[in-house]
């Protein structure tokens, strides 16, 4: 059988450079990273706020399912200290209404650690060692850069601008991932207000591919074997999805959220800071439309505000208050299961490539 | 030699599937249009802002020059009537510092009709009947549709969200350009709020090719030749570049311009509608940044009141002032005359296509 392949998917023995994408909070389960793994991909999950015992039993379930390479990702942006009460007091009155709506008071203030202690979730990294890890909302210290390479964990980060790109390869990451304005959730911005670094996929990739040296990962508005054919022609040597794999039975996403996907129109994603603190592409719903102008706390504390109405809206089966992330290209995600999801994307990205390069005349 | 060609590049007797964006306002001169179209690819003018008769004389520099297909860009938007004198003095009041540090005085309101009359230039093209004519910021009556096309021309619209694409393919289009959030300049949204329908090329290229059945042309950060295949790839036909073709020594673009263009950073684009009243993306330069709370009256009409500002910027050498129309990938372009940059894209198409197909085991 075909296959696609890249010096990036050999170096990790993919059977296609395709990547799930870590998507915190639901979405990557163990059930998915270890089904996408399992087909030949890379299955990741995104352990932002997630207790590192948790961590590791995710990652034994994953482990016991399938010996393939999985991957961890962790958000590295610093947790602001206490916060005031007058400014939580005025982030919890705007949310109030919406709360009162689901029939719940607003809860109490939030408390510093607003997440989980970042030092133990790297210490659990380091003792799973997954076959990749990545960084994302900050870079990491050169020293700390070595320490994980040095552990055997291929190391990727995020980068929305060619400068954050530039940065991460001359820290010796082993590769960069691209991540467009079409990219769904919080996109990894850490040099500048990510409201100005929205540069399109296509664009970005491009200007990455030429800047740097290291293997370049595109993020953003891919959903099918076309969109992987279309980055691997702009030179990045494999291209993370995350959209693309809501829908699938294996996902923890919420029912809204798979709901949400797959009957979302056209261009319905908005980028709001209202749920967390920073700002996130989602489908656009009451929530993201009625809170735009909110006063709000940092990150991670909001989501420690919004958390209760998050949780109560989905439970409720109401997509109004729930958190939608979804890229832009979300009308073309499919409901399929996990393997068979990635069998299409490999066979889809021949077809594309093979139909691409008959284009060219002998 | 080799060449890549599709059915629309067919259909047109293109050597390659490239279209040399329409600029209006400058950078679209008929002797940038004519060595493009001599080189085989789809050299368009931008014919906004210009009267029929100049319209008639650029057309007939470039028909002395080659007998290739060329393309005629119009905009469709409809002009506002009489514009009330209290706007236009809080316009102008806004603007008054600019014109005092170019040692001008503020110019006189604005009266209708402030761009050239449409119909006239309408009746123009009918008569110049290019191969291609696209229109820009608004649909076309169905009636409209028929009578170009029935005079022989290809007709094309420019759509930035699939319900416009739908839009333009169910009035008869020939094909529609998917222009996605990386374009420079002003972008052909016509349904939605600009703002919100920035949805990235290759996000916007993939859907709408699967949402029509017309041929899709894509444009939006498309520089060298690994775009190109990128989008070919994505299902496009063709792939339409602007900012790639502003340094070119036959560009009609002012000399700031080009070197704006050719001195940009990562991602040092903005978009404003303080210069001409509607969105455009340009290279922020002071007036993108200090002008973002001035007060505007609707586009053209806004045009007018910066247009003796913008004069006097380029005539001074100062980027201060003027419209850096650009692209978000601007940063790949390359001062190369037409001839050799549209070889060069054709090429690196090919070895583009033909990597990304390697990567294909059998």
């Amino acid at each position: 059988m075909s296959g696609v392949s890249t010096a990036f998917s050999r170096m990790l023995g993919l059977r296609s450079p395709i990547i799930q994408a870590p998507m915190a909070g639901g979405p990557s389960s163990a059930e998915l990273v270890a089904a996408v793994s399992a087909a030949g991909a890379l299955g990741s999950f995104g352990f932002a706020y997630t207790q590192p015992d948790e961590m590791k039993k995710a990652v034994a379930t994953v482990r016991a399912k399938t010996a393939r390479p999985l991957g961890i990702n962790l958000f590295l942006s610093p947790q602001p200290g206490a916060i005031a009460d007058e400014a939580q007091r005025a982030a919890l009155a705007a949310l109030e209404p919406f709360y009162a709506e689901m029939g719940l008071p607003v809860p109490q203030s939030a408390k510093p650690p607003y997440a989980p202690d970042l030092e133990a979730q790297l210490s659990a990294v380091a003792e799973l060692r997954p076959a990749v890890f990545t960084v994302h909302l900050a870079d990491f210290p050169a020293a700390r850069v070595n320490e994980f390479r040095n552990l055997g964990m291929k190391l990727g980060g995020s980068a929305t601008t060619v400068g954050e790109a530039k940065h991460l390869a001359a820290l010796g990451f082993d590769f960069v991932i691209a991540q467009g304005g079409e990219a769904g959730g919080h996109r990894g911005t850490y040099a500048r207000d990510p409201y100005d670094a929205l540069t399109g996929t296509l664009a970005l990739t491009r200007m990455i591919v030429r800047a740097i040296r290291v293997p370049v990962v595109a993020a953003g508005g891919i959903m099918d074997g076309e969109g992987i054919a279309a980055v691997l022609a702009l030179g990045a040597q494999a291209a993370q999805l995350g959209t693309a794999f809501i829908p699938c039975p294996e996902s923890g996403a919420a029912d809204i959220h798979k709901k949400a996907v797959l009957g979302c129109r056209e261009d319905d994603t908005r980028i709001t800071e209202k749920f967390s603190g920073k700002p996130a592409r989602g489908i656009a719903n009451r929530f993201m439309r009625e809170a735009v102008r909110f006063p709000q706390i940092p990150f991670p504390a909001q989501n420690v505000l919004t958390g209760k109405l998050r949780q109560a809206s989905a439970k409720a089966g109401k997509a109004d208050f729930y958190t939608l992330w979804a890229g832009q290209a979300a009308p073309l995600a499919r409901a399929l299961p996990a393997e068979e999801l990635v069998a299409r994307l490999e066979q889809e990205t021949i077809e594309a490539l093979r139909r691409a390069a008959a284009l060219v005349d002998r």
